[in-house]
């Protein structure tokens, strides 16, 4: 497994903001916060993307990821946030080590969106489906 | 708690491409994608937003978003992809009951990001830190 900076992080050996620590999860302020309060959801087990994290790890951050937004929603009093998770260097993932960020979304602030969304054709979308169900279903 | 078109997806009541379904998450098409194999991720449990969801139900779905990715990426041949989670409509929010988006990156397409980041300020991020944690720990 790789090692990065947020294994060092979660040892201690870098120092952090921290947030919140359990068994399997670490959160801690971004140092380059798109707004105040951006936090970083890891987990221990160093998985370079998400694809790739053992599902005990993925459920442990999925459970705490409501209370550590409500945490940041009752602090910074930003009613609206994205939740983001980005995996390899085109999908703008700068650190090979899972995190989700949490980013508040403040009027004029936060995380900037660009939705160039298209429309589902029913043949594409049926072949689709039947073929990421199939390999759903095989594991 | 508030009834949106995915409960009608959910119950079968309005079409979909499912790709997914288990005890407490339900999983189709977006049918308006940013890339082929655009993939929604959502909770049986009509919660609104994140910071409303159970623990139940966000740990069930952090639990097979890996599963789910393997299959787009393997089905799509696009390594690169983002989960994106939106609360309120200035986060990006088109529907009230909780989606995680699989969005894969191809070349050109998929979700555009702008990440105007600043740097956070060490007083800053300590008192964050003190308030956010306070909060986590009493619940």
């Amino acid at each position: 497994m790789s090692e990065t900076v947020f294994t060092k992080i979660i040892r201690g050996e870098i120092p952090c903001h921290r947030v919140f620590e359990d068994e399997r999860v670490f959160a801690f302020l971004d140092i380059a916060p798109l707004a105040p309060g951006h936090v970083l959801v890891v987990p221990k087990e160093p998985a370079p993307t998400l694809d790739a994290l053992s599902e005990e790890s993925a459920a442990a951050i999925g459970r705490v990821l409501p209370r550590i937004a409500r945490a940041v929603v009752a602090v910074t009093g930003t009613r609206d946030f994205n939740v983001l998770q980005n995996n390899g260097a085109a999908a703008h993932q700068a650190v090979p080590h899972v995190h989700f960020h949490i980013i508040p979304k403040p009027a004029g602030g936060g995380l900037g969106i660009d939705w160039p969304s298209g429309r589902l054709d029913g043949d594409e979308g049926r072949r689709l489906a039947a073929e990421i169900s199939a390999r759903l279903a095989t594991g």
